[in-house]
């Protein structure tokens, strides 16, 4: 299964070129690995991290800038879990308009603890559960 | 060569967690080739962009996120050239404190003609031959 | 009238105290203002800036930040219209949550021609009308 | 006394038209803030934060937003104290360049303890003195 959200490219995601500034790109896939826990998973983030102890921070990333996006644009974003590892799993974003994809990634996030200093810790079974029903090989 | 400047980690760059969010690496990192323009090459790059008409869009990324950087943090970014194409180069960027390095990347830039529709170009002889003076093999 | 939008407090609007860090709130007005030309006043605000060439730049600013908003709230942002000069008009925004003012903001802005250097012109009859209503006295 | 600091607009501070995005002057205002206790007050605000528990949350601001600035531009940021209330204190600051004033604020903080919830505490004379310092009728 796969995690789809639209998301509207803001005049503050802008740079002076008028298209996207990179770094951005990265905030909206923040913003729906977010909307995955909510509204795929079902655990909402703010708990994930508040209550529950757990969070997701980046250890490696790649991305790939296709295709220039501007002002206005409506992408889709898609997320699917590419490898699920112990304590880590590799999510793999894509965000397209047209049929067309302007950006990739492929993201390694660590399941850490959060009570203290973070750590990786197993991934149990439930969340595996969950994680893998987003899984497409 | 190497081109380096030390970067003060702000309260703005840090998230919930208390540590750098990454895509703000990122946005570090574009700095320092401001910086590596204005100071390393010479050539100013609001000048780049206006006058000259060129720019460095993003095209692939890899970083990885070793240790956490926290508000208060002075870290040592390095830029080096890793690979001089055609109409790219792969620049080699890291951040370190104390000897440690905790963040690093490899980014694929294009050199772009910025006279309507950004486009790749041949990067020119004077420009091949700054950009070779931190070609670090 | 007034115009309404929610809109979901994200992890990355957050700092390390765990608050909405307060220049946020004033890029999610920036965001409540080309919803309100997109959906209230029906005219895209890409369209407004790249064909129209009209936009509308801050000329003066005052904001209220009354309690603190954490990570996945959602507030209830409100604008109407509070003053119609000749080529500016003032904009009240507020962001409620469970009845209660979190961020209030009196907001300035020019009506400003962006064919060259922008300028303020006076607002044409048809967009007089359009802002008037939601005009609240 | 007056304390300053120089600033550089960067391309990730700017929009599509090419200018300062607003709400960015207030990063760079929080910049400063940060800049006056680690340089001026000779208080790292980190320590401030995580060791000696107080901060200086937003609590009213006022902003004028006079002219343009574009990426490149050196600005020299000012801050005094313009009122030293019981728990808190205004703040006047501004960005010039070339003798003209771009950007100018006034804004009010909270003196907040930050062991639990924040709070607003009075002002203890060791800070009253230092902030004193940089008053300005």
């Amino acid at each position: 299964m796969v995690f789809e959200r639209t998301k509207l490219i803001r005049f503050h995601h802008c740079d002076p070129a008028g298209i996207v500034f990179y770094p951005q790109y990265l905030v909206l896939c923040n913003e729906l690995v977010e909307d995955w826990f909510d509204e795929g998973l079902g655990v909402n983030f703010f708990t994930l991290h508040s209550e529950i102890k757990r969070g997701v921070p980046m250890r490696h990333l790649e991305a790939d800038f296709l295709a220039p996006s501007v002002h206005g644009d409506e992408l889709t974003f898609s997320l699917a879990v590419e490898h699920l590892g112990g304590s880590s799993m590799r999510l793999a974003i894509s965000a397209m308009k047209d049929g067309k994809v302007r950006f990739a990634a492929k993201q390694t996030v660590v399941w850490a603890a959060l009570d203290g200093a973070p750590r990786p810790v197993p991934i149990e079974p439930e969340w595996r559960e969950r994680f893998g029903r987003y899984f497409v090989d």
